[in-house]
């Protein structure tokens, strides 16, 4: 077999931004994207010189993402997907453009702003037949997918109870007002949503659980608070969750506790067993079947699942962390528009509809006072 | 200053209760009190029995607790003191008899079964002068007494979040259906109050969160549920907790949850900094100020609070644990009997009131569907 | 059965000792002694008003060990045991005595300053027909213990490295200029022995290898340091073990490295699997067979051996520490005096004679330049 | 500033080849270099068939590294650097024909298979004017060059202590008796050098500990042990050192011992503090102030030098790991052969030969029984 890589375009992504290098080490890593294109930042001079540098040509690096597509598609070797890594709140235009000129999209998340952006985009989705991947980033890392396979298989038994935390403590003070990096527009309702530390991670911590669960929500209750004075969005919420079948759930998501770097959680308990995975920690998952000692299963080791072992690189004790997580989703994405796999791991569009229905439903909740609302499909 | 021990009765607290024996332990630990009588058992000739072997004169083993606290009443060296260790439903008339017949009484949570009857209690232990100990074990580890003193002294701010849980997992299985030690008791509404999990574990969160942050509540939700088949008392319990003047928190409660030994934490956060404390690793304490790196302070180490110090037998980093937690109760309320110190440390009638309060509120909060209901004094 | 306590008299362990304090503390947790007479001070009156205290009658607080012995021994309740807790030097000559006095001994490490010294007290323990405990705390650790009987079992396999460490930093400093707490007897060849860390922490070390793998020592090779400027006892030894059969070993044992309290640790590695231990969080004890995952064990927990559950008092996930493990040493006294065991787990004069041994091993080895040197009983 | 990728071929590497994988991972993690060209396999056909599958053009997959070399001299846009990713013993020929091709080069440890060959090449190096790199991937994490850049500052005062270990199991079984990938020419004195462990992983952690200190090694002694019957090289290593200036220091290495995966750590302790690092959490550094609390320093987090946030990719707490490590040391070595940096982090000849100085003294003290030799430059 020889090299052939996917051919991409990003839109967003400057140089400042954190996120779209992200993605591009994530491209680069297993070398099945080449990214050819671009039209990397609000300011065109900024994004061209920048694009430059990543050694796009200067032909490909556009001023707006209208002129990307356009242009592209008028080449012969024109970009065949796009890496979206915007603000929130051009997430459902720009993917939209590119499904209609006929491109795969991995998209940051939240898949748009608004339920009602992300429906009409699923439908989009549907009808264009190109893949659309939602980089939720966690659910990249091989113990959260060995976690999924071992819950599957019945290792925990029924499940009783989900607790899924996602905290945080940069925005712990009013950095938006001193323009820190990031801070502005995801604390700005128009351009990040009106959900705020419950969309920014706690739709990554709902992500995951039903990620990692396959629970259907029935039901939630949103307590949402903004700690800082004058925020506008909440920077704090604490949720309980009523799955289909009974078992039940917390979500505790918030970016204003001290002491909390980007500490991400899911313990899943059954009534034979339970396990326990912390992103800090990525690479151990605590497994306890009931009665037993309590083992820490390591990604690559013994024990591990066929996901996890696919996800790896490297052998059990040679930390993989954060980028390789990133790097799976680019994989499967890569392998999914290839026609290599059935279907990959990668959340969808189903995945980013669910996503905005869990923070609308968080929102009406909390609007009522913290009352159970419904969260169905 | 020559020895001299305050004579102590026990009630309750038999060769095969895992409680009474840790009682006695934490009394001998710091050698303050003389354990010289007791009405240990409902079977009376095996009470006797046992009584022997822990060093009681014959003639003080008494049939029960009535006898015993009449007998005593008439001799020169008569009990000053009652340890109650029953099943929940005796802790009440038991207290108040000792009470009535003007001794000090030691007793394990919950106060009583019932809110009615704890008010009732207090109000006679305001009324008769006697002190009044409530053995919540955890308050008496010298880390939570630290945490107390430094959130008392502003080091992590104003209070936002205050996350408690005690998870356990020995009544995962249907335990209660082979007769198994304490289960069948503690899943008895009769015996063990309406209350399972949320009386047996929450309320030790709950007084937890209470004694370390010194939040008044304001408002609670609770979800409960019976995981197993048949259970009578609720098992899970999930609470999401108002504080007046803001302060948000949650308890989580469970004693169905596989891999949970003894698992209470507790974390608190400000607006400047976090603390966080775990029951299975009580010699640590775990301090973060906003923006500086995590440190982790160990009792009796590098930045001990007095109670802390105070708290203390050992050197820092030879581990003390839970007896020791246990001692530090005993050893405050002999010096609050001797009249050596204003206030003890212990909690006492008001907090078993408190601690009724909260399990009625979350009955009723939990029989209306989970919806909040007031929490106040 | 009825109570009946051994009588047991103090040497050593007044107001300011640390060690006495725990010693009697350690007596109370299971109550199967009854501290009746010392002589705690080597200054007379400061003695006897801390003996009261202590609830020691006046008559039985006596100004030295001598006068105790005699005393006592013309008592009808006289003591049956004592206790020695003094500086270093003084283990002998009290030991001595008090088993010509026809009383077991219960005695801290080490058991004299001189192996000469140790063998002579071996042969009269021998003699006297008395029992001779020496108190190596960290042997009482029921996941030592645990260890010790799974190293025994052949859960590891056929034994390849044993590894110890035990450091400490509270002399990294010159605190015995300042007259500190311990620090001056300890740094005091004359007073504490020939060795320095060697002696106070490394034998703990070697003692504790020994008990868990029974291994028999061929060679040793020792490189002692005095790191802190005028010290005259070294403060940091590395040691390289061979043992008989072919297992190697390593001790590493200091006094004068900061960021480490009470750092003893144990870890066994065989053909079959490995064991690994940290004083720090006594609680829990790693496992892992070849080619399978990590687990860990907990005290009392699944897994447990008999060893382990007879040396605890409360469930698993409830810590024990330090004192529990002491208590463990004191209970196991008790019971062999009693004659109720065959064999006690507790350290005796053959520990004590290889502890010294140890120690003039390493200065042999040390004083040629750190070469090896035979070992063997 | 444009795109300009360092072109590079590599040697060895091939398709069950773990760290050529790797190597291949590092270079396009950053992207500054562009693999061309290679000689992947010791079967032509084979390494041609996967060097299709890496993009590399057909008639730059070459049979031999001297091919390579002549073919690519020929070309105008021929390679400018080698990387040598082959079993040892092809180290020296490969490095030695690439600088003398006049290419720059980075080369698996060891550097060679005798100190002889090290010299020698080293000696080229410095003839040459190219660049030569060793990837000692450890020196890669940003925590280990924060670490060496709190020794350097002083923070941790007058060193005293370094302990190194470096444990693994995947040896603990006679693996390669049976084949298993990499097992077979480790474990064969001819391919892999005399030294076994200790040259495998000893060497690293010789490395690491000279790396973080800087301390100049004086003398040291080695026990080497081959616990698997019928190995024909070293499994384990019990090293001592003393270090110039009377710093002592121990390394731990061993294949052999179950439970350890790639454990490596490093612990350096000084007058003033210690620092304490372990590879398989390799995001954090423990740091303590002699009389202060612990505290756990985060990669990019509070406190960072300058060289963990140069090293750093993304923010504290998503975790990097063994491949950003290594990216680390590719990115370096481009900004030295661009000429961007005065000095890389990165290991070269120096250390090449260090180490091999390193293996033969710890092979000499071995043979004469573990005895003290010198080990000076």
């Amino acid at each position: 077999m020889s090299k052939s890589r996917i051919r991409i375009g990003m839109v967003g992504g400057g140089e400042t931004a954190f996120i779209g290098a992200v993605h591009r080490i994530a491209m680069r890593i297993d070398d099945a994207f080449e990214l050819v294109a671009g039209a990397l930042d609000a300011e065109p001079a900024r994004g061209r010189r920048f694009a430059a540098t990543l050694g796009i040509a200067p032909e490909r690096a556009y001023d707006s993402y209208l002129d990307m597509l356009a242009a592209e598609a008028a080449r012969a070797d024109g970009i065949e997907a796009v890496a979206i890594v915007t603000p929130n709140f051009l997430h459902f235009p720009v993917a939209k453009a590119a499904l209609e000129a006929g491109l795969h999209v991995i998209c940051e998340k939240p898949m748009t702003v608004t339920l009602e952006e992300a429906e009409e985009l699923a439908a989009l989705v549907q009808a264009s037949g190109k893949q659309f991947f939602l980089t939720h980033t966690y659910t990249g890392y091989p113990m959260i997918r060995q976690m999924r396979e071992m819950v599957a298989a019945g290792e925990i038994g029924t499940l009783r109870r989900v607790e899924a935390e996602y905290l945080q403590d940069w925005l712990a003070a009013p950095v938006e007002r001193t323009g820190a990096e990031g801070a502005v527009w995801r604390t700005d309702p128009k351009k990040a949503g009106a959900g705020g530390a419950i969309g920014d991670v706690g739709t990554h911590a709902y992500n995951l659980a039903a990620f990692v669960t396959g629970l259907e929500p029935d039901e939630l209750l949103a307590e949402l608070s903004a700690f800082v004075e004058g925020r506008r969005v909440d920077d704090d919420a604490a949720i309980l969750m009523r799955y289909a079948g009974g078992a039940k759930g917390s979500i505790l998501a918030s970016q204003v506790l001290p002491g909390n770097g980007n500490n991400l959680s899911l313990r899943v308990y059954g009534d034979k067993g339970g396990l326990e995975w912390r992103q800090e920690a990525p690479e151990e998952l605590w497994f306890t079947r009931l009665g037993e000692a309590r083992q820490m299963l390591r990604r690559n080791g013994a024990g591990a699942t066929g996901a996890a072992v696919a996800g790896s690189r490297v052998p059990a004790a040679h930390p993989e962390g954060y980028l390789e997580a990133f790097a799976n989703l680019y994989r499967d994405a890569a392998r999914a528009i290839s026609g290599q796999t059935e279907g990959a791991l990668v959340p969808g569009a189903p995945e980013g509809v669910a996503g905005l229905r869990f923070v609308e439903a968080c929102l009406t909740s909390a609007q009522a006072g913290a009352v159970w609302v419904p969260l169905r499909p």
